[in-house]
């Protein structure tokens, strides 16, 4: 495997297009297309909120009965989550739109939303939008970005990340964008993420790859602890790569996992470091935890952690609250036997061994942690696994931000 | 029942007093000692946290194996949290200190702490504090105002509550204080809090009254998502009200239960209002659940919810993030029938009935949400359980005490 620049249209066949409509935002660009030459087997992991929003209705809707995905409409600005009926009926109304100038089936259409919950969508701007997104498509790097730039919300930059690897002798591309900065916890899958491949792989296998991966990429970011409405991961497979259709988990298989990990990874951390007023990416790894679901618990109840985000803001060492927020994690472990670490591009400094504060330098570990990329390893040494979790700290621009989203 | 003025002095019998130590601080008083002239029955309940403070596995023992309590010694400061065998024997030094200037067994001694988690105790001067708290017991209720000045940590202004209740013929009096700014959240019970009743009662009925009260008072407060290792809440009875000693749930304990919600729930309300940096007490009430867990469930998951809290924090009447918040609760419900409200002493706004936005005012909904205690009320219509839970904004101020605590 080997990363490459770009992201939903690295992939052959993959085009994409970025529209201003004029939905909510009246100075940027905030509708995006994707759309495949030729019909896609598609998978999606969505939000499990008992609210869904109704991109999300639909698109399980499709991704579970069609045999084939073409096209992704997105729009930021409104969610389009508590519409009732008439939301329902303009994601109907968007894929008939897109279906009608693509001259693609209406049941190809995917869509997805992002924004404020509540408002109703102005679908006629979002019509037009869908003609100048259509007008507008492109397979140039360009046009994968512009396209990232157009789902952000309070994101302060656009997320891409594209890998290319091997199968069946043949090269394969798969690239995809994200986006997310609020309202985001590991709960299923973390805002909205599009990821396309030119891998020839059944329907069966690709929903499997993707619903294991999510489970340590996406799952593992939390900004802060609010599982959205909105959630949607999809991930379009075209064939264009010419490898042996992927039907069983062989080598070519476990490459393209390999691959898809990293693209998702790589997403998900520009996620977190993008947390809304985030100043610092905050990474917790556990090891020696008595089995998976331990591990990710525990470095998810750090990260999640109120009081350790503001203390990663203010770059303080403050290992007492890491230590709590594990205690209170539901899992068990011996407080007796924890070793702590944080290490940053400054350096790296153990604070704590077998449950005791070591002798360190405060001033060591304050340089340590007043880099943009901060790393807790956690060793509570009661088994052989291991998870790793991505959030960020907590800051005053947090809070700004959602005191006053609406206004 | 009746509400009266008072602390932990109110009730028969009961002393208090309070000592500058310079434990950590330097400009307060940092030590409180409650004293009752004849012993009591004591029920606590602690920290469901894996890492537990000294004090919690100290006051767990006396609790459970001690037959009478007569005395408590707190301090503010340090918290005796993750201190291994030191701080376990600072607890035994503390107790025996106590028991030597009282006059007391040892083992009727019970103490407390709160604070930075991992800083040792300054034994020498809590041994010197208690010795001056001894000299200073009183029964006034000044003397239990003092107690409850010197436990607050980064709490902005003392927390008490008292009432009587007749029982058996005679008037019964309870009382307490009781601590907790940051680092609070749901899970067994609230950092400090400390009650006396001069009832007679006997230990099992006193432990199972406190027990199930804390499920709906202290439990159901949250600040910021984060069980304390030193959550603590002690119940002293010493029976000088002079009733015949309550050894069933008959009519006198219905009397006390009642008193205990009462004293609890003030002093809860008292802590979330006071949760670090809030500007306003946010109060939140489910109805119409399927069962009491549910309903308890829903009304912590909108208070603990950071997008909630800020929007609490920018008066902005954002239904959609509390929509969203009993969304991922893990609770089952129809979204379609749920109603929300909003109250304050500035009047009372229909928001959303059976799942839709109603056509309401901001301008009005803003003037609710900017006072200083705020109410939601959130009917599912799934049932005839309901559950209030408590909490507080999300302001700059918070972040701004956590990113600096320690120094």
């Amino acid at each position: 495997m080997e990363q490459v620049m770009g992201g939903v249209t690295a992939a052959k066949g993959f085009m994409a297009a970025a529209a201003a409509a004029g939905i909510k935002y009246t100075d940027r660009t905030d509708m995006a297309m994707i759309y495949s030459t030729v019909p896609c087997v598609a998978a999606g992991t969505f939000t499990t909120n008992v609210v869904q929003a109704a991109p999300v209705k639909w698109d399980k809707k499709m991704v579970s009965n069609s045999e084939f995905a073409q096209a992704v409409v997105v729009n930021s600005g409104i969610a389009n989550a508590c519409t009732g009926e008439e939301g329902d009926a303009y994601c109907s109304r968007t894929a008939k739109k897109t279906a009608e100038v693509l001259k693609i089936p209406e049941d190809v259409v995917l869509v997805a939303s992002t924004g404020v919950i509540g408002m109703q969508l102005p679908i006629e701007k979002i019509c037009s939008g869908v003609e100048v997104l259509a007008e507008g498509l492109s397979d140039t790097k360009e046009a994968g970005n512009a396209a990232a730039r157009a789902i952000m919300t309070t994101d302060t930059h656009e997320k891409e990340a594209a890998a290319v690897f091997t199968a069946g002798g043949r090269t394969v591309t798969i690239g995809g964008m994200c986006k997310g900065s609020g309202m985001i916890h590991p709960n299923m899958c973390t805002m909205l993420s599009f990821l396309t491949t030119d891998l020839a792989i059944s329907k069966e296998l690709l929903q499997e790859a993707l619903r294991e991966d999510i489970m340590d990429t996406y799952n593992m970011v939390s900004v802060d602890g609010d599982t959205s409405t909105n959630d949607t991961v999809l991930l379009l497979a075209n064939g264009l790569a010419g490898n042996p259709v992927i039907t069983e988990k062989n080598e070519d298989y476990r490459a393209f996992v390999e691959a898809l990990r990293y693209v998702n990874t790589t997403l998900a951390k520009q996620m977190a470091g993008d947390g809304e007023g985030a100043t610092a990416l905050f990474e917790v790894s556990v090891t020696g935890a008595a089995c998976k679901e331990d591990a990710r618990t525990l470095s998810k109840a750090v990260i999640t952690s109120n009081l350790t985000k503001a203390a990663i803001y203010g770059h303080d060492a403050n290992w007492g609250r890491i230590l709590c927020a594990i205690g209170y994690s539901g899992v068990s472990f011996d407080p007796d036997r924890v070793d702590l670490c944080f290490e940053s591009a400054a350096g790296r400094i153990q604070i704590m061994r077998d449950g005791t504060a070591l002798p360190y330098s405060e001033e060591e570990a304050t340089k340590i942690l007043s880099e943009p990329y901060v790393r807790a390893e956690i060793d509570i040494k009661s088994g052989d696994f291991e998870a790793t979790a991505w959030g960020c700290d907590l800051t005053y621009d947090y809070v700004k931000i959602n005191a006053d989203y609406r206004s």
